[in-house]
C-alpha cells in the first residue's frame, strides 16, 4: 500500500494503467464476461464491484478528449426492456472527473467482445450486476 | 463465477486452497504486511477486508483438528494496550464453521514474519485494520 | 481436497472452470480424441470417465441459456447404425441440473474437431465409448 | 492412448517412471497428502485410488532388490488402535508381482514427510483411506 | 528404463504417443531430414536406425483404421531407377502389426514436406538410407 | 503517464513500491553502485540523481516509524575528509515529509552492500555523486 | 556505468541500438504515446525528455544515408496551428552530426502508429512536449 | 574446445549446423546486415570475418547437390561500379571444398532479405567488407 | 548430420562437449542408473550402449592429462564375484586414443553417484550391462 | 555496430559491462577454462583472443582503484618453468590505459576457479596461450 493510492487497485493494475498511452483502451468485464478468452492481459479484481473500481481508476487516469466517445458500454439486446441502473452510477463517477458533457458509446454484445480483444487489457472483476461492462480510452496527461 | 463458489475467491487462490494438503498453512495478510517478500507463492487479493475472505476460505477449507492450534495471529506488541476488535470478528467467523472450543495461537510480530515464510502461499489483502494477519492450518477432509 | 468440491475436480480444472465466462466452451475428450493436438490449454483426466466427471463439473458450472444448443455432441457417421448408449447417462446427469427441455447439438467428426479448437480448452478423459466427446456452453452466474 | 498401457497412467507419469533409475522413489500420496508442498515434481491423478494406480505402476515399474524395504508406508500413530484395511490391497498388488516375501516398512508421519521430500515425484491421488501413503523405491530393469 | 518398454523409447518419445490421439500423425525421419525447421515439436533419435524404432512404436501405437493409407512414404523423384529396399524393411514390420492388407502412401518431397509440417510431432533419427522418412497415423484404442 | 505520479517513477517501480510492506527496504543506488550483483529485484532508472527520484518515492511511500533509523546512508572511509553534499539535498526531502526529527544511520561501505542484498530491491540510478546511496524502509498506510 | 558511455542510456537500450543492422528503426516515444501496445521490445526511459536521449543515442548510431529521410517525425494534426518548438531542438542535435542537409519526413498520426509497430524498438520516455515522437533508420558503420 | 573442431565455431553454432536438415539455409551476415529482426534464430559471432568462419563450417556442412545454387551473395545495387573482392575470398574458400563448377546466385538487398527471414538460423559476424552476406544451403550426408 | 561428426552425437551432446573445459566432468550412465535425479544437465540417449558412445566421444574429447585417473568406474560390491566384461570395451576404446599406460579410478557405488551429482553434465544411455558406468573427465586441447 | 565500440565487443557483453559496478569482477578465459561450470552468466566469445578483447574492454571499463590488485592471474604451476609471453601482452594493453605502476595478482589454479565463481561474469574465449586467464574488478566512473 502507497499513500494516496487506493487499496483496490493492486500493484499489477496501477502498472498497466501507467503502461497505456494515447488511445489504448482498458475493460472492465463483469463476473460472468469471457475475460480469459478475449485478453492476452488479464488482471484479475475477483470480489469488487465495478463502480468503485472505475472511481479509483479515474483518479488517475485521463480519458480521450480527441475521440467523441472515450467511454463505451455494452448495449441491452434489442427489445429487452431492462434499464441497467449501473449506468447511472457510471455516469455519476466520471461526471465528477469529467462534467456532465461526456457522452457515451453504447455497442452490441458481439461487436463489444471484438473491441475487448483488442484492448491493451481486460480487469475481470466480481461485478454482478447485468450489463455493467465498461470500456475507456486512455487520453493525454499534459 | 461458479454457482456456489463466492466471487471474492479468485481461480489463483481456489486452485491453490484445493492443492493444499494437511498440515500446510495460509496466511491472510493485511494490507501492510511485507507479503510479497516473504513467499514465493504470492496470491493478491487487493482492496478486501479479512473477515470476507475468512468466511469465503472456511465455507471449503478444514481447518487442522490433529493439532492445539489450526489458528494463528500476530499479537500485539508487549505492553501496548491496543486490543484489535478484528480478532472478534475472526473469532465469529471461525466459529461458525468449527464451534466455540477452537483455541488460537498468538505469536509476536517476527515470529509471525517467520512462520509466513514457511506458509505454502500468503494472500495480500487490503485490510486495514491492525494486527490483523491470520494463519490457517489445513485439516483432513474425510 | 476441499470440503464440498469432488475429488475428481483436479486444481487447475477448477481454475479453468472458474476463469471461463458467458459464451466460453469447454470440450470433454474421450481417450481416443486428438486433445493434445486441438488446443493451447490442456488438463488431463487419465483413466475417468466423462459422465462422472459431468456430473462433479455441472454441479458448478451453469449452461448457457441464452444459446438453443448450449451442450454438443460428435454425432456417428452417417448410415453407421451404432447408438451411443453414453449419450443417455449424459442426458441424465443434465437433465437433472437442468430439466429435460435442453436440446443437444450434433456436429460431424470434422465439424466438432473445429469447434474444439476455438473451446477454451480440453478435458482429455480415459472415457473408453465411442462418440463420447461432449462440448459445453458456460452460462451466467445470478 | 496406447496398446497395453492402462488408461489410469498419464503421459507425465509414464514419463516420470521412465526417467526414474535405480533406488530413485516415488511417493503415491491420498487426497490430504501435502504433496504440493513436499516436491518439486507433482504429478496429479485427481480422484483416483491408489489400489489401482499401484496395479498400474508395478506392471511395468521394477522395485529395488537390492535393499530390504522396497516399499514403505506411513504408520498408524501410535496408541491409535485404527488398522487400515487398504494396506491389505496393497500387499495383494505387490504380491502380484513379487510374491509374499517382501517386507515392507513403517515410518511415522514426519519421518515419512521427510523421505517424501527427497522422492524423485510425488504423485497426487484422490484416495480417500486414511494412511493410504505409499513410497516405492525402483530396481533394475534386467 | 521399465520393465516392457523398449530401450530405444525415450521417456519423451512416449509421452508424445501416449497424447496422441485419433488422427494425430507423427514422422519419422532420417538423418537428413530438414526436421527442426518443419515442426514445433521434435523428438531426437540420433544414431538409430528408423525398422528398429518403428518396431518399437507399433507395438504401442494403433494404426487408424478410418484411412486408407494410414502410412506414407516420401515417394523416389520420378525417372530416378533408385528402389529403396528399407520400404521392405517397414513392410515387414508393419505387417506383423497390421498384417498384409495395409497399402501406403507415397508422396513426393516436397508434399511430404507440407505433411510433416502438420504433424504432431517429428522424430529425428540417425537413419543413414535414402527415402527412409515415414509418416504413421493414429488410430483407436478400444 | 497518469495524473499526479512523477513521470521519473517507472511503471515497474511504482509497482514494487506497491508490493513492498512493513519492514522492507529498497535502495537508490548511484550510479557506481554493483547493483545488478546485489539484487534479484533490478529497477533501473540510468541517468536521473537520486535526490528528483527520492523526492517522487516519498511522496507515495511512508517511512517505517517502528524503527530508530528508517533511512540509511553509506558512510563516508574512516579519515577520509570527503563531506557529502547531497546528504544535504537528502535531508531536505526527507524533512519535508518527516519533519526535522527523523535521523538517519551510516554503514561503512561493505555494511551497506550487505543491507543491500537483504532489500527488496535495488534502484539502479545514474547519480554521479559520491557516497550517494540510500535505504529507505517502509512503514505503514493507516 | 562505463567511460565514455552517457548515464543516460541504459545497458539494455545499448544493446539495442548494438544489435540493431542496416534499415532497421527506432521509436523514440513522448511520455503519452502508446508505446507498449506498439512494439514486443519496450525499453523505458522514465523521465527523460527526448532531445538529450537523442543527442546520447546519435553519438553511436548512424543515420541510414542510402535513404532520403533516416528521420521520421508525428505531423501536426491538418489545419492545427500548434507549431512544435521540440523540432528545432532535434534538428539542431541531428545536425551536429549529419550536417544541415538532412531533411526530416512527417507523418500523420496513424501512419506513424503503423510504422512504430514495424520498428526493432521503441523506447518510452517521459517527454511532455507534444509531436515529440521520432523514428530513427540505422545506417551502416564503415 | 574439442579436437578437430576449430574455435571459432561457438557450440551454439555447432548444435545448429547439426540440427539444420537438408534444403535449411544458413545466412552469413556482415556487421551492418540487420540480424535481429530477420531471424527469430540468431547467433552471434562478433568481431569476425566471415571467410574464415565459412571455412570452419565448411568444414563440417554439405552444400546441396540437389539445386543449381546452393550458394547465394547479396548482388552489388544496379548500375553501382564496385566490385566486391571479397567474393573471390568466398570462391576460394567454397572450391577447396566443391570445385570450380560451383554456380552462385546473386539477389538483390531487399529480395535477400526476404530470403534470410526463411532461413534456418542467421549469423551475426563483424564482417567489415561491403556485400558479404552469403546464404548456404545445406546437402546431405551420406 | 555432418560430416566426420558421428550420427550418434546429438546436437545437444556435441554442444556439451563443446562447453565444457579442463577439469569438467560427463557420466556415460547405464539403462539403470537415476541420471535425472543426479544432475541439471541431463543429456539422453535412449538405446544405445555406452562403447559405441564413449569411440564418438573420445574421438573429439581429450582426458585430463593433469590428473592421476581422468577415467572412473563403478567398482563391482565388494565381495560380489561378477566381473564386467564391459570394462575391456572401455579399455580397448581407450587405449586407441590414449594409449595403454591410462589407469583408472574405481569408486563404490555411493561415492560414484556423489561424483556424478557434481559433474557437468549426465549422458543417460541404453545400456544393458551392470556396472558400465562411466566418467570421463576433459583434459586441454592444445 | 556503432561508431566508435569495437566490433569484437558483443551487445550481451557492452550490456554486462555496463551493468558492472564498483568492485564487481569479470573474468575474461581462455579456451580450455571451464567457464560454463563455473558462471551462472556466461559469455560467448569464440575464435578471439585474449589481448585483443582485453583492449577492446579496457577502452569503457575502469580498474578498481581502490584495491592494491584490480587485476588478477592464474599462477604458473610452482616448480613449472614456464613463462606466459602473453603476461607481457597483458601489460602492454593495461599500461597504455593505466600506467606501469599498476600491480597484478597471482593465484594458483583452483584458488583462481573459486574467485570466478564469484565473480559477475565469465567470457569464454578462444584464447590458445596457456595462463591466458585474467580477472578484472571494476572501478569507478567520476
Amino acid at each position: 500500500m502507497l499513500k494516496g493510492i487506493p487499496a483496490i487497485l493492486s500493484p499489477d493494475l496501477m502498472k498497466v494503467l501507467m503502461e497505456m498511452g494515447h488511445g489504448d483502451e482498458i475493460v472492465l468485464a463483469d463476473g460472468n464476461f469471457p475475460s480469459a478468452s478475449h485478453t492476452q492481459n488479464l488482471l484479475r479484481c475477483d470480489g469488487h464491484g465495478i463502480p468503485a473500481l472505475l472511481e479509483a481508476i479515474l483518479k488517475f487516469f485521463p480519458l480521450d478528449t480527441y475521440v467523441e466517445h472515450p467511454v463505451t458500454l455494452m448495449d441491452v439486446v434489442e427489445g429487452e426492456p431492462f434499464q441497467p441502473t449501473i449506468w447511472q452510477d457510471f455516469e455519476k463517477v466520471i461526471q465528477e472527473e469529467h462534467g456532465p458533457a461526456l457522452q457515451m458509446e453504447y455497442l452490441d454484445r458481439f461487436t463489444f467482445y471484438e473491441r475487448a480483444k483488442k484492448a491493451y487489457a481486460i480487469v475481470a472483476t466480481g461485478e454482478a450486476a447485468q450489463y455493467a461492462n465498461i470500456i475507456l480510452k486512455k487520453g493525454v496527461v499534459k
